[in-house]
């Protein structure tokens, strides 16, 4: 329980970076501090925490940051490694599994941002990216229950979080993700029965508003 | 050794990421087969190892492949656990050491990419944002004779390859890294007296006419 209380976390709404981190210390069962970053005004403790990006999310730890979001899970993951193991152990698998989260950074996310920030010429390639994406992971799930095999894992905590901005890049994209990919969908719909997952995501609504509400303060039409 | 012989490296000659690879096997003293690629007819074996990315490098290992340099580096690591290893064990410096090869990916590569293929303004900021990126590597080494310590480690691995690289850089963007940087120029050089370093990078001035003859075929001036 001591050890637990020094756990930190400093976080932004509706961040799918966060999400994992939230995702994965629920998993554990881990207690913690969450920490609301205002990311128009950064605070001088984010700064401190990550003073080379200075982003969300940064996981404090016995007063030491971690940052980046697949590395704090990834450190999670080791720290706490008595239950819910994240990471399969073989070397092999282990490269796999991060092969695909590092996907998720690498194509969904860039490709999903400029699905809803892009307009014109520039969408239309995005949402093309953004679903071969999609087709992609389809593929590599297949049958299994989860993208590591029968149980929850790494993958799984990188992507689930983008499931809760699907409505956002349908919405601004004009098109549908659950006709084309059954099985991502219905992988999504299995990960939102672990309550880590169902708890920690944000409403879809909620976060199509607070992108608009971002997009009229910040971006010009 | 039969183990040994079931090593297979795709690469392509003056590549960063192909050299990290390179310096971790050596740095294990594996033995493997060397697969030059060319990228401008990408093979059918490049495309049925990597169809995700089909990139360079990728490592075969008891005929499955490992793709994405870092990710290669940490499998090397995992495997051949008995000697030099490259990653601390302790979870928060493993991050610490993730989180800076990651730099190197986010930061480093991509200025330093711009350096060369950019111009006007752009190359002005990318000659900006590369520097910064190198400030805060120096910054970050320190007194440290390694980036992770006392030994050669990860970032040292992710890092080195640049170094033969920054005589194009200094090239294209007028500029010289060794006055401003010193201690990251000490480091350079520190890492170039291991065989698994030297004999690994190419020489600077033959990636130099390697990418004015790229920029010739393939970029209009």
């Amino acid at each position: 329980m001591e050890e637990e209380a020094k756990v930190v976390l400093l976080g932004a709404r509706f961040s799918m970076f966060e999400m994992r981190v939230k995702i994965a210390l629920a998993e554990k069962g881990i207690k913690y501090e969450y920490m609301e970053q205002d990311l128009t005004n950064k605070s001088t403790l984010l700064q401190e925490m990550n003073p080379i990006h200075k982003k969300i999310p940064v996981l404090i730890h016995h007063g030491r940051p971690i940052c980046e979001s697949l590395i704090i899970v990834e450190y999670i993951d080791m720290v706490w490694d008595n239950n819910c193991p994240l990471l399969p152990s073989d070397p092999y698998h282990k490269a796999q599994a991060r092969f695909w989260a590092d996907f998720v950074d690498q194509k969904v996310y860039h490709a999903s941002k400029r699905v809803w920030i892009s307009k014109g010429d520039e969408k239309e390639v995005a949402k093309k990216d953004f679903l071969e994406s999609l087709k992609q992971l389809e593929e590599f799930l297949g049958d299994k229950p989860y993208f590591g095999g029968d149980t929850f894992g790494f993958v799984d905590v990188a992507l689930i979080p983008f499931y809760c901005w699907f409505y956002t890049y349908e919405t601004f994209g004009n098109f549908k993700v659950e006709g084309e990919y059954p099985k991502l969908i219905s992988w999504a719909k299995r990960c939102m029965q672990k309550e880590s997952v169902s708890e920690t995501l944000a409403d879809e609504r909620e976060v199509y508003e607070a992108v608009l509400d971002y997009k009229n303060k910040f971006i010009l039409n």
